[in-house]
């Protein structure tokens, strides 16, 4: 290190949160930013910081050397460099909750290594953020507001998300960043020593991102090249999925990637345009293998991002050391560790399972939140609907339960509940027709209000106009009303002319939208939400395709996963050509291959997907019959797109399976952030811009023209 | 695991390459590749292969039960599932040198899980390839030519790179590719340990790939967006140079990732278009900070890799236990531990150091290989030369000598000789000229042979035409003859109008490149490696700026590089508008300008940057400074390309240095590769051509006007 004359050669170089009272007395050399200053008379008070925590510097002006001049003009933020000799503090102004709250440092020299412009941007925020249901969110008097949503908005003094974005550089150099991105660092290296290490032993293999334009899936990135004809083109890759296979193939039998991910979508809230995945793939592998192996990962992970999640916190603020006893520790964690952090040491491997069928009939959702109440189950017992049912069998109905306390705090007024309910009906399916109907009860137990959805579909309008006072109780009756006061949500679906899981998927999904927003509107999900702070299992048993725009058939997650092995003779004998089946009776209906079941499993926490993955096709002739007779794609652009994955199938290619975890999400979850934006350095905005470097910019048309390419004018 | 009912339920689930004697007499069950089979009579042995070795399996058709059948078509690279049970084999049998040598298993039931297209279109080699200077070296018969240059053509029965790369999922297979990813892997995963644990302790932090669009270095590969006015693109980073300083600004102390970069350059020989940076950055930081770490992750890099490499290389031949001593275990090393690697124990750390100058002027090169000998040195004593430098200050010589028993042995033909003496001169910059010039003497010590390079420049033609008795006695001595027979390549540079530097620089690096031709025509570049594997060291005080195409001063590395302190004044002084700077001289020159040492440091490997780095400009001013007025970049540009750095510098910046290692030149060097596209799983060609899947592909204009791009016809 170059000497600076001013500082005196022997002094040691220590980190500012790292000084305590086994150095009194040791002259020192520290540096950092200014975090505060203080004059007491004579004495200047200097909070110095660094990412170790504070140091208190202290200048007694009447002992100085008179050679020797303090900068008046110390702001916030001027990053210094200091020597002085450590000294223990008298016993009054001991701070026992700060790590060098026992000593302070005697200024001997000072210099200024950079000065920030005044005032900053932003704040440096040196708190974190206060976490829901801790003593410090309740300071902040929202807790009162049962229901009330936590978001960045409701922590006064913070600034603005658009704000923190411009200044990144300073938003960083706060607490709650320099804590998130900490703990990141920390879980995927806890992931990659499980990864590598005896047992698991896994390969991180990097795999390319200049990739190749196929035609699967959600948009892609393209990244023109000179090489080649005009309009030639690399693809970002969505995932490596082709590329890990090919390890597969290639003898990598057990394989992982931290990988970065590409996805050009127009702005899906809390969606990046590039993200995340912890990436696997394992031969001769089942999917418990695969649960197995995640499970293992995960807790390794998680015990390291907690452990520098309060590695750091006791750089904010300690427990005193004289009363560490087991109460103040647990209000400690509870301030400074993230509820989910702490919750998952209670998780048991293996996780939960549950089925796709079962998560749809009871959540409506493949990603459930099982935390809250609300389940929805079949209605029957009224007679209007048993008729209807009975005269088509398109026809069914589920309802969930609001039970009475819940019920009476929570009155909807007509608009409010005509926007839950549009919503909740906003992606329907073009072959069902839903209609929600909300039904409350009065404290007698009748029916008091019965309202509509949005312009239900015709034939549901009429069940529910002017109903007779038998036929009301029948209604409370046949959705279960187990309290006077209880309110219902009940969607009711017609559907015609459309396989059987179409209208089944289309009912339970769109109730299961209206339980969210319930359960969001009467604050019963963040109320479960604090009491369980950490929900995860796995989701099985995935249809293997769903019905397209036109009523073709596509892959529900990807056309390379494998179907259960009982289902593999349907499938097998299913070709999409054979349009008129009816006369030609000879394969199966395009209704039994949707009734075929992937070997497909999703991690869900919290109500998120936290990834997904599958036993892969490992044989070339049942993968191209998947492409060819049950995709419809043609001869010319399997082999274009898919041909060398086809001969790496072809090559002797071991059975495999895999999954990808999404890192931002998870970290976002393990530590309760609003937003994935606050589990990555440098996000971009929903419009994927990033305000920090202006990125993306337009380029000159030279720049372009080195491509052959020309930009609309 | 989904039971497959001709297997026995109790079979515990085995690796081929890890059943040994402690498994006799258990049933187990194993998957792998059909290595090979061999038929005896009644018996057929397979063998069974997968990650971790091969395992003998033996069938024995006349105990087996009737019910049971064994394909009789299992090629090469079928890929299967066995049960059966560990036998010891007789003690004729025992194969000391396999792992798995000391048992076999009894074959009970077998299911093909999947079988190859026959044959396979590169076989898959499970030998490792030959090293330089082994036994198995010396068996392929080319150890007499002591100059052979090694290249994978060189070892017959291996594939072709280009089938290599076409079949890659095969190659991958290969015993070459598993252990080089294998060792890729560990030597990362050993590298991200010491960053992040104690006393390191730095934060992994993932940066953005979707970046924006810069005016500096080599060419960027754009991303077109729809977002914003047409023509609207990302720019893929070439490094993460932005985002670590603005990490710096952030306050995230000691920053590192392993971080993909890209850059889109005609193919230049053993580049790729995205390849892999170890990248840190830590502040407060000096550039023996740097250096230091660096040393450390390194050392902790290699032990990684190379416990895996003895590791891989265990499962295909291991050393006999009995005899276990050390002079089998060097032996064995030898054969299958590449020589960097091994080499790499004995590094001490620090490595050594060199000055630029020191490089350049003995090596003529930035990144010397300095285990072979013909260092440079200045011609003085040959009258001709002297009176020509006399009347000219911007004319020097140098030289070096190769010894007379290398030169007795290398020959070269004119032809030979100039294309080598072309191929030297070739990137000359305009301002200087440059004669390249090569002397033998006699067996007696007199100029036997005098060579001209080809169209050398005119004033330096005459001066070794018609040269008499004296003259050539006169130029032997000024060259610095040792011994008869010593042969030597001198290079004469003139250069006027120009700084110093340039014409000394042009001289070294046109010298510096014939030192390196000659070094492999003659073997000595090669033989030295044998002996020294590994010669690593660090380059510094580099030049802070270099000469443009119109003379303008452009930064050798990047304009973010701190000057050596005592170069700043002479920095800020400088104002590149002052043209006539003769008339108004009060600032310095450019030739002065030329002269400033930057805190920049190169890794230097086996004459390979390995990697540079630097101490950053952490003043906004001083930044500003050199975008203005020592590079002319307009106000306007300044602001649009880097005005987030400035303010993010002048927001309280801590001082900070950091570095970039190219990880796959490291690993390359580590395995003695001869190119680095052996160490990437899925490389490019020089065309940036991936053969496996095609890329890059010409995309349909309906995609390209997705972004309202066109292509040219």
């Amino acid at each position: 290190m170059r000497k600076t004359p001013r500082l005196l050669e022997q002094a040691r170089r220590v980190a500012c949160g790292e000084v305590d009272q086994a150095l009194v007395g040791t002259r020192v050399e520290a540096q950092g930013w200014v975090q505060t200053t203080r004059k007491y008379g004579q004495l200047l008070f200097i909070s110095l910081r660094d990412a170790k925590g504070s140091l208190q510097v202290v200048w007694n002006a009447a002992k100085a050397d008179a050679a020797q001049e303090i900068p008046q003009d110390l702001h916030e933020e001027t990053v210094v460099r200091i020597s002085g000799t450590v000294l223990a503090r008298d016993e009054v102004n001991v701070n026992e909750r700060m790590k060098t709250g026992h000593v302070e440092v005697a200024l001997e020299s000072l210099e200024v290594l950079n000065r920030p412009v005044v005032p900053t941007a932003i704040p440096v925020e040196r708190r974190l953020r206060p976490r829901p249901g801790t003593d410090r969110d309740n300071n902040n008097n929202n807790n009162n507001n049962k229901g009330a949503k936590k978001t960045s908005k409701t922590h006064s003094g913070l600034a603005s998300q658009a704000a923190r974005l411009r200044s990144r550089h300073l938003d960083l150099r706060g607490a709650e960043m320099q804590r998130n991105l900490r703990v990141r660092s920390a879980l995927l290296q806890g992931a990659r020593s499980a990864l590598t290490e005896d047992p698991l032993d896994f390969v991180e293999v990097e795999t390319p991102l200049l990739f190749k334009s196929t035609p699967e899936g959600a948009r892609e990135f393209l990244v023109p090249t000179r090489n080649g004809e005009p309009g030639t083109c690399y693809a970002l890759p969505q995932s490596p999925q082709q590329y890990k296979q090919l390890l597969m193939a290639g003898g990598i039998e057990r394989y992982f990637q931290v990988a970065r991910c590409f996805r050009d979508e127009d702005g899906r809230a809390d969606r990046q345009p590039e993200f995340t995945q912890l990436d696997l793939e394992m031969s001769f592998a089942t999917a418990g293998d695969i649960q197995g192996v995640i499970e293992t990962v995960l807790g390794r992970a998680v015990t390291g991002a907690r452990t520098q999640a309060e590695r750091f916190a006791r750089g904010i603020e300690t427990w005193p050391t004289s009363t560490n006893d087991k109460t103040h520790r647990t209000a400690w964690e509870a301030s400074y560790i993230p509820a989910p952090l702490r919750a998952f040491a209670e998780v048991q491997a293996p996780f939960a399972r549950m089925s796709f069928e079962e998560a749809m009939l009871l959540y409506g959702s493949d990603k459930p939140d099982t935390r809250y109440g609300m389940k929805m189950k079949a209605v029957k017992g009224f007679s209007r609907l048993d008729t209807a049912m009975a005269n088509s069998k398109h026809y069914s109905a589920r309802a969930f339960r609001i039970p009475a306390d819940v019920a009476s705090a929570w009155t909807p007024s007509r608009k409010v509940w005509e926007e839950l309910a549009a919503s909740a009906l906003s992606d329907v399916p073009r072959h069902a027709r839903v209609g929600l109907v909300m039904v409350r009860t009065s404290s007698s137990g009748n029916l008091e209000a019965l309202r509509l959805g949005p312009s239900p579909p015709t034939s549901i309008v009429p069940m529910f106009k002017a109903l007779n006072d038998d036929e009301k109780a029948e209604l409370v009756g046949a959705l279960g009303a187990r309290e006077p006061g209880d309110a219902f949500v009940m969607a009711v679906c017609e559907y015609e002319g459309a396989p059987h899981r179409v209208g089944r998927d289309a009912l339970c999904e769109a109730l299961g939208r209206a339980r969210v927003a319930v359960g969001e509107a009467t604050g019963e999900k963040a109320l479960a939400a604090r009491a369980r702070p950490l929900d995860i299992f796995w989701v099985e048993d995935f249809p293997m395709f769903e019905l397209g725009e036109n009523d073709e058939l596509r892959s529900t997650h990807h056309p390379f996963t494998m179907p259960r092995p009982e289902d593999i003779e349907v499938l097998r004998a299913f070709r999409c050509s054979d349009t008129d089946r009816s006369a030609n009776s000879c394969g199966p209906s395009q209704a039994e291959v949707l009734e075929i079941r992937a070997q497909h499993y999703d991690l869900v926490c919290n109500g998120a997907e936290l990834g997904g993955g599958s036993v892969r096709v490992h044989n070339a002739d049942l993968q191209r019959h998947i492409f060819r007779h049950v995709l419809g794609i043609s001869e010319e652009r399997i082999e274009a797109y898919f041909g060398h994955l086809l001969a790496a199938l072809a090559s002797g290619c071991p059975p495999h399976a895999g999954i990808a975890l999404g890192v931002d999400r998870l970290c976002a979850i393990l530590l309760e952030t609003p937003t994935i934006s606050d589990v990555i350095a440098f996000p971009k905005s929903v419009a994927g811009h990033e305000p920090l470097t202006g990125a993306p910019t337009r380029v000159p048309d030279e720049a372009l023209a080195e491509y052959h390419l020309f930009a609309r004018k």
